[in-house]
């Protein structure tokens, strides 16, 4: 794999690592060498006879060893020349944070073109330019620029996330990490002056930490290429993207944003839908549907959803949602009826939504998960807990993970509160079970479950067909 | 008003107050004996001598003193002599917080009959049953029997909430506290045996504290009457409503769950508009629309909507669905075209959206802030603003909040992040400039206040012609 050095190199340079806090350079020089990152990094710079401690060199070539990869965080002009030490020194891989290129017009497009004759025939594979370029939370590269009390990094976790726009993926890992979600590989794409999208969907295609994978674009230049590579990729791993540039008003946008031409919204929903990939509407979408599919199985056949509930009202919105999407509720079989008017009190009604009412504690969720997981005409469970009365302890977190684990049915929670909420939330995320803080977001999730599910017996029987 | 004796009693009972701390009558009594509210409260056990160190009455006629307001959180059965005692002291309010009612079928609907008959032609008016009743924090009167260390407690704030769900109210409650949103009522209505929505509007109207009203229900049992407040309410207060039960699934659930026929969604939706009202689709619809709607002006003329950004890729999805809401973007005129030419750096392209680029500072945004509010082009500013880079600092809630002041136009934020992130989410919450995670929720709450300023002025239409 060409782009393996991007992410496991065993040694780092960074051209243009500063003695200055702020400075790009420092804080990326930082990252590397106080983690855990396992290989050698090497800071560059002609001023400087130490950085941290560690000694500085003028350039590549008075390096003694063989690079990996090189970090270029130096201005726009000076990137050919850094350019020019990384082929000599014959680096594998270059990820170049730096901005000032087409994004900015003319004069930055000759550099970009200037870059791309240099490296025309060469084995060196470059990332960016103008992106924050790569996280990775298993062998810790991090060339992230933005210091960690700003942005902090969310934990390993099954997730991959591509991004062409460096502030969209900056904000979006900051607030991963603050909701517990793990990322496999993080990658900023930027202008894409050789690494494209195309690119790394081959790669993470077998990256074995990687079980699903989220794309922010704003343009996908290699159309073909870019459906031959989804299609491959949803067979094995849920795809989801989200396209910024679908209106006139936000390709113009997207036009001095990356300098892209964004392409019509009909096309990419035609590729994306042909791929068996799922094309987020939102921002929330983006990783409300990932969560769902990285960590949950698929529904095994056709059934109903089964919604369990503390609170009527959620139940009740919860319902509507499901009837809006035109999806289906769970008819319990009278086994499951009879149990449930046994065990539960008079006051809760056996009934889909399940309204365990108000007093409900984890011994009554626990009862009813199994009745209603265990149900053949449920495919799905939809737990609404909401956290508020204190008969609920945090063991609601068990009963849920074991129904799930005994059932194997898809299980999705809904709850939205405070503090005590928030802390269960992030047991379940670690659990692999997704939670969601409204009815309806919770059931768009499972929609994109069953959507996807759909996806790939249709491409099983085009496949036949 | 007859419902002051709800919000602010100068005497409070609490019938079926407990020496046990997790008994409902504990919690409540607990709320007003160790909060700031400024009345007499009054223990009613026949049990206990004393509760929490006061002295505890065997029955309200043993309590020396003329009552505004009795809590009743008793077993259901006994709940109709509690009223009998309530009508003897002429108690003028009551909160049946006890389940058990007309949601558990016959025998609790029979129980509804008989309070009705007996509190037919007095002056007693009650809130409830089903219910956990009123949250004040002007006048501390809380009647919420979940402890503080799991339904937080919201500051005071503009908006009223109404809902016909406890739990979905007390879920929503904790929520709001902690995001920092400031309430100026709560009520729970349950059953609704005697005050409902319509009551509570009539009230709210008047309320100098509320300036926004929220309400989720699942049936609106006197529609004429509603419609006639509803349409008062919103000629001076933006009223928002979310309708459980508005699908075959939906109503189902809701007759369980609070015993009420759902009627059907056009009407529900042809009454609103006709009112003036705004629908929520979502939960987070409610809360979005009450945030914007109660804390920024309206729109002074249909005017296009600037875009000011440190995030090229959040100002594409930003345009997207400005195109998608079929709002408009702002032409900038040419001497503010002028002005961003002269003083933004060369990379930073004078376009709305206005990317100010990932090394935008707060200076930068305060510059452009002020150019684009003072553009007569410009009606609604959207400022976007992602905090992971270390350029810009909390001061950035001064420049938002002092170019809106200023000028007067509505202004929104959108951000997304960690820690750092929803600090300064609290600090503009406070300030009134409502915040949102995504672009698409943040244009959908612009898209609500120029709807909003629609229905005034169609309203307004209708009156003259």
């Amino acid at each position: 794999m060409d782009l393996e050095p991007f992410f496991n190199p065993s040694s780092v340079a960074i051209i243009g690592a500063s003695r200055e806090p702020r400075k790009f350079g420092h804080v990326i020089f930082k990252n590397f060498v106080e983690s855990e990152f396992k290989g050698k990094t090497y800071p560059i710079n002609p001023k400087a006879e130490t950085i941290l401690g560690l000694k500085a060199y003028p350039s590549l070539k008075d390096v003694p060893d063989e690079l990996d990869l090189a970090v270029i965080a130096v201005p726009a002009p000076i990137v050919p020349s850094a350019i020019d030490e990384c082929l000599s020194k014959k680096v594998k891989a270059a990820v170049i944070i730096s901005g000032g290129f087409r994004e900015v017009g003319e004069k930055g497009e000759k550099l970009e073109i200037e870059i791309k004759e240099k490296t025309e025939g060469s084995n060196l594979r470059i990332i960016g330019p103008n992106c924050i370029g790569v996280y990775d939370p298993a062998s810790h590269v991090d060339t992230l620029f933005l210091p960690t009390y700003r942005l902090r990094r969310p934990r390993a976790g099954p997730i991959a996330f591509i991004s062409q726009s460096g502030a969209f993926g900056s904000a979006v890992l900051d607030w991963a990490a603050s909701q517990d979600i793990g990322i496999s590989k993080f990658i900023s794409i930027g202008n894409k002056i050789d690494v494209d999208e195309v690119d790394l969907l081959n790669y993470l295609v077998n990256d074995p930490l990687t079980s699903c994978i989220t794309v922010y674009v704003e343009s996908i230049r290699r159309g073909r290429e870019f459906l031959k590579i989804a299609s491959k990729v949803t067979e094995s791993k849920p795809l989801i993207v989200l396209k910024g540039g679908i209106t006139p008003e936000g390709a113009h946008a997207a036009l001095s944003h990356t300098g892209s031409l964004a392409g019509s919204a009909k096309i990419y929903k035609g590729v994306l839908e042909q791929a068996g990939a799922m094309q987020a509407q939102t921002v929330d979408e983006l990783f409300d549907y990932a969560r769902v599919l990285a960590y949950q199985p698929l529904p095994k056949e056709q059934k109903g959803i089964a919604i369990v509930t503390n609170g009527g009202g959620f139940g009740v919105i919860s319902a509507d949602e499901v009837s809006k999407l035109g999806l289906k509720l769970a008819n319990f079989s009278p086994e499951t009826l009879k149990r449930l008017q046994e065990k539960l009190p008079d006051y809760a009604i056996p009934h889909n939504p399940l309204d365990l009412v108000g007093d409900a504690d984890v011994e009554r969720y626990r009862f009813a998960l199994n009745a209603v997981s265990s149900d053949p005409n449920v495919g799905i469970v939809l737990v609404i807990v909401l956290l508020q009365t204190s008969y609920i302890e945090s063991d609601v977190v068990d009963a849920i993970t074991e129904s799930q684990a005994t059932y194997g049915k898809p299980t999705i929670v809904c709850t939205i509160g405070g503090e005590f909420t928030q802390m269960l939330v992030k047991m379940l995320e670690e659990d692999h079970i997704p939670s969601y803080v409204t009815p309806e977001r919770a059931v768009n999730a499972i929609n994109a479950l069953i959507k996807y599910r759909k996806a790939l017996e249709d491409k099983e029987k085009r496949r036949i067909g």
